[in-house]
């Protein structure tokens, strides 16, 4: 990354400029849709971290509730190290287990179809943000980055659920240095990122490949457009450079609005499709 | 709408067309995902009705799983009706209670906060069609129509999340036509629309207007792009004009994507949005 002729140089972030539109994407995001509220889940993880950081910053300390949703299998660290990040920032927090809600779903699935609970727990959160978010008039902040974005590592309808993203357009090698820019305490940043969907999983475990691997593939391919052709001739793997391709091609339904079949002349999402603060 | 001069006579629909268009539609969804099977929620109501008859017929009727999931509450007569649709259309039906899902979001939740209650329903069926989805390999096709879309008289991430929406562009009064015209059973279209959220739940009693006046309004708003003066002198009252454009401006952010902030050069939903599609 110090070669200024090798192009994934560029996945290192200017910090000062990142954290500035980021803080600013909250605070009109929030507001130009007439809220002053954000709700936030907090994991534990450098994701949420940063991002109530950046929220916490935008909106003010009072004006973020972060909600710490545990399930019972869930890393007790995970919950410390969620409440170490709000008390530093001032933040009020909310615990609400989820694990009854789970429950209730468990004797239609099977116990060892780990992807499906993981699924459900990650649904359920969804559920106890946007009921909180109503309740207190706020809006929730999504905390999912662009490696997970393209990858399709994360839930449709569950952790991806959000009404604004601050880290959707950053790289999680990128979230890291933000992270470290504007203070997430060290510990967290540093432990091995997971999902803590079940007992030992660690993404990039489950992914087959590291963070640093596919942020720098996939700005080459995604970013700088480049072919497989040039994507070899950089050094890239055949066999990464196929995988990755992959699971974005095939995630691409998480991205993407719902299909409407087009009948009349003006179709959601078609060509009726203002932005959202339209109605503010 | 006989009146040939009145431009809401459009609402009248070909239904044969419709059906053809919307049966291909769902097929080539389906297909061109790498898919063969759908899952749709029945309610007993009139949209997953007619979804489940274009459904089975452009999948065939062993093609389709229907998912009937009441709750304590429900109207019985509801899930008659439904077992009714399935059984004339040979399909599978299975039933999934969600009661305790929903219970164990209740402690955290006032039981008068009806709306908050119903759309924690909405999104416990959307948990549930989802994870039969995966179990069983299948596409959700969701059932919600324009004029609900358009209102946003739905639940964001409940019974508004799909894969594919056949009858996201017809208006519910285009609904009831294309309904009769493919042998919906009577009784459910004539019966009064309602969420069946809460007992006693009425539609056209919770909007505050009939869907017949909301669809002509709504057209000539929407899809022939009229003015307000023009709607005045179109003979529609100022009031509802005022009432429905402001339903349809304040829930644009349940029709578009979550905003992301712009960092890279490639952003998800700005620069970065192949169709759905692509993948496959």
């Amino acid at each position: 990354m110090e070669n200024p002729t090798d192009p994934t140089h560029n996945l290192t972030l200017n910090a000062g400029l990142a954290r500035n539109i980021l803080v600013n994407f909250i605070r009109d995001g929030i507001q130009s849709a007439g809220f002053q509220k954000g709700i936030l889940g907090l994991s534990g993880g450098v994701d949420s971290a940063l991002s109530a950081h950046l929220a916490a910053e935008a909106l003010g300390a009072e004006s973020l509730l972060c909600v710490i949703m545990p399930f019972r299998s869930s890393n007790p660290e995970n919950r410390t190290d969620a409440e170490l990040v709000a008390a530093g920032l001032g933040v009020r927090t909310e615990v609400v287990d989820i694990s009854p809600m789970v429950d209730a779903h468990v004797k239609r699935v099977d116990a060892d179809a780990k992807v499906r609970l993981g699924n459900i727990m990650a649904r359920e959160r969804m559920i106890v943000l946007y009921d909180i978010s109503a309740r207190d008039r706020g809006l929730v902040i999504g905390t999912g980055n662009k490696t997970e974005t393209l990858l399709g590592y994360g839930t449709l309808f569950g952790d991806m659920a959000c009404a604004l993203n601050p880290l959707g357009d950053l790289y999680k090698t990128q979230v890291w240095q933000l992270a470290e820019s504007v203070g997430v305490p060290r510990a967290i940043i540093n432990k091995q990122p997971s999902a803590d969907l079940w007992e030992g999983q660690q993404d990039e475990h489950e992914l087959g490949f590291t963070y640093a691997e596919a942020d720098r593939l996939l700005y080459c391919m995604v970013d700088e457009r480049r072919s497989n052709e040039e994507l070899v001739s950089m050094g890239f793997e055949e066999r990464l450079i196929k995988e990755i391709q992959e699971r974005v091609r095939k995630n691409q339904f998480k991205r993407r609005p719902s299909l409407v079949a087009k009948i009349s002349n003006r179709t959601t999402n078609i060509d009726f499709r203002y932005p959202r603060e339209w109605g503010v």
